[in-house]
């Protein structure tokens, strides 16, 4: 197994065949109906961003024993195009300025361009899925009720000090876990796969993405500029990630009530108390043993496959995860 | 044919079949995953509406030949999930208070549940597409990306006097008429019909269609209660609408600049001054003439089918159309 991930010549390979087979959709939509809603979209579409759900999609599929990959790329593509879209959308009312390093939408064009742009893109992503098998749309379709249904529970628990693990728990597998383990089952059954190995990528894709959520929130708060968001945009969002709910549960007396008040009138110099408190409970300790849990089980799931070179790639990936944030 | 279409026996049965398709999709969404948005999007799905779309697709359906009219009924559906999602989108950045006579989403949840529900419908839409062939979701999503390009280009024209009839129409073809057309055509392509009676299907939908909205113009700045909506919503708004743009282009001196400046600071004390001027240049009569010659255009394509009883009743459907401003 490559010692550097990023050094794996099938995965670079991988990323390069997402990237462009997301520029050819977009190339191919810059003229007709498709060009106004696409010369919009385009930006934040082609400004970067990690293609993690694509990437997976493809290596999910030779994995489950997919051999034409071209079969599987619309809709690696598609789950793309609903990411984008859910963040443009996300990025309207957390009141975003950047993403992807350029402004976002909302910001440059207005209310109405960013609504139609996300819109645009989710309707696009689900014409891509139409030239699958019924099951893989409604599982898309499935998908995206859950990460709606993910959001409405976060906006309901937004600087909410009650929330419980569990609430995180339902957010992460609607918002984040559910479109990796979605896009993961989808191409094992778009494989021909069998029904266990598409349930065993579900759980794969599930574990590996409750890990990158947690690793995510824990970069919010220690600071990590690859994340390309400022620092503590979640704090400053009212957002109840896993430390600061461990912290509120562990902490006691005064120790709580600081807590709770730096979470409600949180400013940059509050950094060190903050930081103070959520060691004074061990809640980072916490939250990095959780992970190791998810991507150990994210591991055994994958070890249910027989040895590979794309297995090798996804085990990799998964410990790259693990990594992330030491 | 009936006198009066509201009468008729075939046209109400279809409405109710639609209805109750439509609540049994909400009903059934009110558990599981996709409760927490449907919980929210229920409230204008259910408040009623004309349901056009998914009643002229049954109707389209039955006289492309089709007998089994559970097959269409999710696509029928979908059209009304869609054409709401738009509605809830629309709603927001038009500041609107009030639709289908109850508040607005986002004037009582706020803007990131508008957002999200009109999301979720989409999403739904798409998910019941997926049974569908892929010529059928393709045109879902061509629709789509045409309702976006419309909705950019009225965005661009608002309050924009040299607004083109040609710009109009290309806003109404995306906007209004072309969901109608797709409705028409993907029912006579579940039908199993032949790619001509799909078209001339696509065809007579679209000239309904861009009737139904000149209507809708005409009523705008009549005044009508049956709308739903106050009169002179398009007015204030900054909306160009076609009896607008006449008046604007065959007015000269005085009259032209009275109208600029009626149209730029318009207030409700200013509505005799604005129809003075639209009756000055004949403008409503120019759209009626408009409006009569795409409904001839509707019949035609019509009248390429057999007599039936489904053929009388979207033959009496077009006609109400032309008495509905009279």
């Amino acid at each position: 197994m490559a010692e550097n991930i990023l050094e794996n010549s099938l995965l670079i390979e991988r990323r390069i065949e997402v990237e462009s087979a997301i520029e050819s959709v977009v190339e191919s939509s810059l003229s007709g109906t498709y060009a106004p809603a696409m010369e919009l979209a385009r930006e934040i579409l082609l400004a970067g961003g990690k293609r993690i759900r694509p990437v997976l999609t493809l290596l999910a599929y030779e994995l489950a024993g997919g051999d034409v990959r071209d079969e599987v790329l619309d809709f690696a593509v598609a789950t793309e195009l609903i990411h984008t879209a859910t963040l443009i959308h996300d990025d309207i009312y957390d009141g975003a300025k950047l993403r992807r390093g350029v402004q976002t939408l909302h910001e440059k064009h207005g209310l109405d361009h960013a609504i139609i742009g996300g819109d645009f893109l989710f309707v696009m992503g689900f014409g891509l899925g139409g030239r699958y098998e019924e099951r893989v749309v409604r599982i898309m379709a499935d998908t995206c009720a859950a990460i709606a249904a993910g959001e409405l529970k976060q906006i309901q628990h937004i600087s909410d000090l009650s929330t419980t693990p569990e609430d995180y728990y339902e957010i992460v597998r609607g918002k984040t876990a559910g479109p990796f383990a979605s896009a993961c089952e989808c191409a094992a059954i778009i494989a021909g796969s069998s029904d266990r190995d598409a349930l065993l990528l579900r759980e794969f894709g599930m574990e590996l993405g409750i890990a990158f959520q947690l690793v995510d929130d824990i970069l919010d708060l220690t600071g990590d500029e690859r994340m390309g968001k400022a620092r503590g945009t979640d704090i400053h969002e009212g957002k109840m990630t896993l430390p600061i709910i461990h912290a509120l549960t562990l902490l006691h007396g005064d120790s709580r009530r600081i807590l709770a008040d730096v979470l409600a009138e949180f400013r940059d110099d509050r950094w060190d108390e903050l930081e103070a408190l959520l060691e004074q409970g061990d809640s980072f300790g916490y939250c990095r043993i959780l992970i190791h849990n998810h991507l150990e089980r994210a591991l055994n799931h994958l070890y249910e496959f027989p040895q590979s070179e794309v297995r090798d790639v996804l085990e990799a990936m998964t410990r790259q995860v693990m990594t992330r944030n030491e």
